[in-house]
């Protein structure tokens, strides 16, 4: 075991002797340094440390979400901002120039290149994300390797309130894919995914389910041209079979949903419209869409795949940048009269808007 | 809902379009700003895009870990350290005097004030705490509603491998402590605390056992002086209870275990013993180790403490900033004749150390 380093120590000290007589340990009282620090009426007051910096800035997803930090004493920035809309909002600080998390805040969006912190302002009275006092269902982390791919991967399963009672009941399968930037680990930390599907269940708006979320990026850094080839393989080779024989799961398709936002909503598309014997309940949010080559076979043979399908449920946001490539998808389903939902919706290609199509799209499914 | 910033919805356009294309999604070629690089000989690159930075240094945990980064082109900055010797250790960057976490770098250590990431090279063969091909627990993630302390909180759960299959078995309880910069998910995500449990049990050298892991922050950030107390309330009216409700664990002290590092040491050994009608399993890893007073009860009946103790465990590393508090508590349990061990260790106030102590702890238990 190798010595650490006297700073590490010294700081693991100074964090130590502080933590029973300050509430900000190593970095001096409170006031000076808590961030975001939110006050009753939901103004935020962000701070930093930086006595080099010449300019910092946050930048979050509320409304007037820019705003410039001002030099204080002893080199701590700050700055007051809202009230904030309740919400679940990213944001990140600029400091000179170098985007980053608020290393004050531990609620950190999980992504692939982590700049993003969270904002969690609950509602009054509580939003659909918000934790509500309701039976609660619990979020398993996994570790596995993966034979298809030839290496280490995380994945999360949702199940509902009361999996681990009624050991009698099987449950219908969603699996939930993130976007680009993200990892298996969004749809919880952020999307709030398992408090949505908590109340949906307990306002018996939703089936109680249980809810696979993978790691969207299968292929290796160094080339990532084949991605959601791999990720399919990932999926039907190792993880479906893996969570039938782990989980107490229905194995029809009619009880097996694949929805994504994204990249992941191209995934799910793709993978969903090839894979009608596994897959009966597809959706696709601000979705990458598959091309036509994509989905082939799908449209070939339009009829057989409009009766295997029990729901095709597309949405995307009037200023989503990928509102065109959805429309031109739109118009290929009608060409070939498959039969689907489209939803146009307000908002952009963004969480909050994806937050809401989850708590639409849930009691669509299963019935 | 608010329509996002023009920003973010070009920042994901960004990272969509490049996520086809690109190993390295929104920051153009992989080869310029992949961080943490891990080369076959162990020798790992740091990079950092930071055109305005004047100074930027990785510091490291591993042997001589604190090093320059060089600025290159296009305002990457980059340095090759190492071969880096296989582990799990802690690093930040440190650009002009900002401690940060690498934003290349996905693998955050869980804290209060993140700014440290996570290089995990794994050993050849693996060590005790690499993910091996061994059968794998289940870490499951509880938000709950804490009456005790009238607000939200977090916790993990690991259950060992076959607690879903095996649905008669009862299992021991292990409740697992972090230190003050930590929260819940530090001793999985960085302890690494579920692989040691799958391979020490795999082994034959621990008992299969579910850990608890609670956030030891129990006091509200505004007054931190009475945080023992306030997480002895909500561990011992909420937390236990529930998990002897929750989870098929035997109900018994004899089956039951409370150990911490650090803050959480002392948590562990105050709590402990004070309740020995709860914890006949009692370990403190480089602790700050509890007053006279805090265990005036379990030092005025001395022999009665013996009595009840299964193992009182206590270690710390020649060089850590806590070995002379911890030689006086040895000192006191000396002086009243409780049984104990002590485990004077190399290293210092550090997780690499507690990795290992974990390791050495937990075939001790529940025997």
């Amino acid at each position: 075991m190798k010595a650490p380093l006297l700073f590490l120590c010294l700081l693991a000290a100074a964090s130590l002797a502080t933590a029973a007589e300050t509430p900000n340990p190593g970095r001096g009282p409170a006031a000076t340094t808590k961030s975001p620090d939110v006050q009753p009426d939901r103004r935020v007051t962000f701070r930093l440390r930086a006595p080099k910096a010449s300019e910092v800035l946050v930048t979050g997803q509320w409304a007037n979400g820019r705003a410039a930090l001002s030099r204080e004493t002893n080199g701590i920035w700050s700055v007051t901002v809202g009230p904030v809309a309740p919400g679940v909002w990213e944001y990140s600080l600029q400091v000179d120039g170098l985007s980053m998390i608020d290393p004050g805040n531990p609620a950190i969006k999980p992504m692939r290149e982590p700049r993003t912190s969270i904002l969690h302002v609950p509602g009054q009275p509580p939003l659909i994300h918000d934790f509500q006092p309701v039976p609660h269902g619990v979020v398993r982390q996994h570790s596995y390797y993966s034979k298809a791919l030839d290496r280490l991967r995380e994945l999360a399963v949702y199940t509902p309130p009361g999996y681990d009672e009624q050991t009698a009941q099987r449950y219908p399968t969603l699996y939930l894919q993130h976007g680009s930037g993200d990892n298996q680990a969004t749809w919880v930390a952020h999307g709030k995914a398992h408090w949505i599907l908590d109340n949906l269940i307990a306002q018996g708006r939703a089936q109680p389910m249980v809810v696979v979320m993978m790691d969207g990026h299968a292929s290796p850094p160094e080339n990532r041209t084949n991605n959601t080839a791999l990720f399919e393989r990932d999926l039907l080779e190792e993880v479906l079979p893996w969570v039938n024989a782990s989980y107490r799961v229905k194995p029809e398709p009619a009880s097996r949903a694949i929805v994504g936002l994204s990249m992941g909503g191209g995934q799910s598309l793709t993978i969903g419209l090839n894979h009608l014997e596994q897959f009966a309940w597809i959706g696709g949010f601000s979705s990458a869409t598959p091309s036509r080559e994509a989905i082939a076979g799908a449209l070939a043979a339009p009829t057989a795949t409009g009766q295997k399908l029990k729901l095709l449920w597309i949405a995307c946001g009037k200023e989503d940048f990928l509102l065109a490539r959805n429309r031109e998808f739109i118009e290929l389903l009608k060409e070939k009269q498959i039969p689907h939902e489209w939803h146009l919706t307000e908002g952009s290609h963004s969480w909050p808007v994806w937050r809401g199509y989850l708590a639409d799209i849930l009691p669509r499914l299963f019935h």
